[in-house]
């Protein structure tokens, strides 16, 4: 038996699938029988593991229920096991991933409203408790803690307190901040709170999870409209019996133990959100250099993934850069803007302000390469200057 | 980089996940960029496979479609792909899988009946007709090939038959035997039939797909009532980019090509089925030789796994038994009987009729340890009495 596992293939510097261990990829090779007590041990070492990444002070009220399938499907399982057919959903969206989820509400058949604000800008609470008001049958509010069609960050702090304050309880897509960003598990005004394997946790993809209070799943018994995506079904059935309800990944929750072991050596999320941080700010700093402009302005920016706009040169080609960039060991992000012409870099994942560097490096090769910048040439806005200018004047992206 | 993959573990003799080979897993060790051209090679690669798997002569007219999450991830999005609100689903149920199918119908707020078939009979294809003769405003029939909850095979060819005479559509869970049985990807009277990665493609767990022709899904669009399970969505999505419509276990997928390179390399799905059908008779005829009685009749049994009743010994303690099997290196199954104590041993995965012979050997030993049997006794029905002797008798389990 045995054999040597693959290269790892390039750097993934987007928001998962990101670049993983050698240890989490190597922990994937050992074939679990789902029903057998050493898998049902990995399950409950996982679900342990993510409970403490959580943090807060509600012990043994918060719980993980894993969901098999990407990050969306959690969130749709969220929205389904949460949302009651009798009240209503309202989703506070500056990005994809908010459009996202109010179409998930909406094609399950369930009352929902959009607040739709500029994707360069942040959610704001004061809207969200007017909004609360003046429809006082929305019991829940919809929010992308990170949204990562952008890289901003949301004031997920002040809205958990308005949603507070107007009775609503919060739905966090935590997808790409859990196990580096704060989500708040045990503010009250907190319902559950959404994320996957593949993400800062630094396992593979396949797998998502709630974190949610025991209490609350109680309450959602025989509320979701999906039998695969019901949230509290999953959980009753896994603490009755220890198992999944349908057959797990189980490989990929295998590697998920290994990636959870893993972010408690390197020091838990504080730790984890310091490297991400020093990440980020190399990016944005090599970045500058190379005369790249910033989508979003630093203030609004999580250090997840970062928004570049393209060159405004005539010889810009993303594919050709992307391939130029790819040649050097990197794979970047294509945009999620439709009407600026922009690339995304993450910078979360198993790297260090290092690769950022040595990333930044190949950035400045591939748009060399492509004729876009001459080498070695000083940074400045005459030098690359951003496709638009001003973020104020560019139409909303739908 | 690089390091020694795991070692693979117990032998699985279950429904899958099952043991899959040194390569499959090795492949899963590499990080691929969801986004990546590499990445839409490896999809395009086994969506074109798993086509070719299916066989049948419609060429170009099937595709299939990948979704994320387990098999019943899949039967879901196939049910609520394909069933018009407008129209109903009668699900032809005797097993827990069948159950299972209308279950997801029922939550998915579907018109939905049950032909409630006992578990050790095969589906009449006669009653099916009467069903549908009676209610007309049924769309859909579902049907699981083999009910993995007994080991049994239902007589997909004459239902598939009866319900294109009626003027419906079968909608087949091959959950278990796609990649080994003839699931009639081009029989008229088949909409759509789903399978998955860990089943017999003997690929990792972690994802799920759909064989249907382009015109049945182009049909279906705007239909599905959840957004993640889409599989009228998901392709349009898949065909129109190359890629998922939202993350992929890009792990899983990577596994699942080389399966299929692998499955290919066999001999496809002619060559597979007689191994699993070599792997049956060894497992019929080393249980037979232990005195162990099976649940069906030989003419129902499916090569894909075997339900065996426990012996009527007092010291039958299925707990004890399964961990002297597993110390000998095989992860059994248990029983999904309610009303019969019986368990489980599957026959598909990477093993051989000399696997199994090991495997009864194991199971010999652990009926010795546990104090079942006497060391090399000779079969017969009183040395290992059936818990019941005729299955005419018992309560159909619910």
């Amino acid at each position: 038996m045995g054999g040597v596992i693959n290269e790892p293939g390039h750097v993934l510097l987007t928001p998962g699938p990101l670049t993983t261990s050698d240890r989490v990829r190597a922990a994937a090779t050992r074939d679990f029988g789902s029903w057998d007590q050493d898998f049902n041990d990995v399950t409950a070492e996982v679900r342990a593991a993510i409970v403490r990444a959580a943090g807060g002070m509600l012990g043994r009220e918060l719980t993980c229920v894993p969901m098999q399938g990407s990050g969306t499907f959690s969130v749709e399982a969220m929205v389904r096991t949460f949302v009651p057919q009798s009240g209503g959903l309202l989703v506070a969206s500056n990005g994809a991933y908010g459009e996202r989820m109010a179409r998930i509400a909406q094609v399950a058949g369930l009352r929902v409203r959009v607040i739709a604000t500029p994707w360069d800008q942040p959610i704001d609470p004061g809207q969200i408790a007017r909004e609360l008001r003046e429809h006082p049958g929305i019991t829940h509010v919809g929010l992308i803690h990170c949204e990562t069609s952008t890289g901003l960050l949301n004031p997920l702090p002040d809205i958990a307190d308005a949603v507070h304050a107007c009775g609503a309880r919060l739905l966090l897509d935590a997808m790409s901040t859990f196990g580096a960003l704060d989500t708040l598990p045990d503010h009250p005004g907190v319902e559950a709170a959404v994320a996957a394997s593949g993400k800062c946790l630094e396992g593979l993809p396949g797998v998502g999870f709630a974190i949610a209070r025991r209490e609350s799943l109680a309450a959602a018994d025989g509320r979701c409209s999906s039998l695969s995506l019901d949230l509290a079904d999953q959980h009753a059935y896994m603490e009755r019996t220890g198992q999944w309800r349908y057959t797990p990944p189980t490989h990929v929750v295998a590697a998920l133990r290994e990636a959870m072991l893993a972010f408690e050596e390197e020091g838990g999320r504080a730790v984890r959100l310091v490297r991400y941080q020093e990440n980020s700010r190399a990016l944005a700093d090599g970045a500058a250099s190379l005369g790249l402009a910033p989508y979003l302005p630093d203030a609004l920016q999580a250090p997840i993934i970062h928004t570049f706009y393209a060159p405004a040169s005539p010889r810009w080609d993303f594919s050709a850069f992307y391939q130029e960039v790819k040649a050097r060991g990197f794979i970047l992000y294509p945009g999620k803007l439709t009407a600026e012409d922009t690339f995304r870099v993450g910078c979360i994942g198993q790297v260090t302000p290092q690769t950022m560097a040595q990333a930044c490096g190949a950035i400045e090769d591939a748009l060399v390469e492509i004729g876009v910048r001459r080498r070695g040439a000083v940074a400045g806005p005459t030098t690359l200057a951003p496709s638009r200018l001003s973020i104020r004047d560019r139409k909303i992206p739908r």
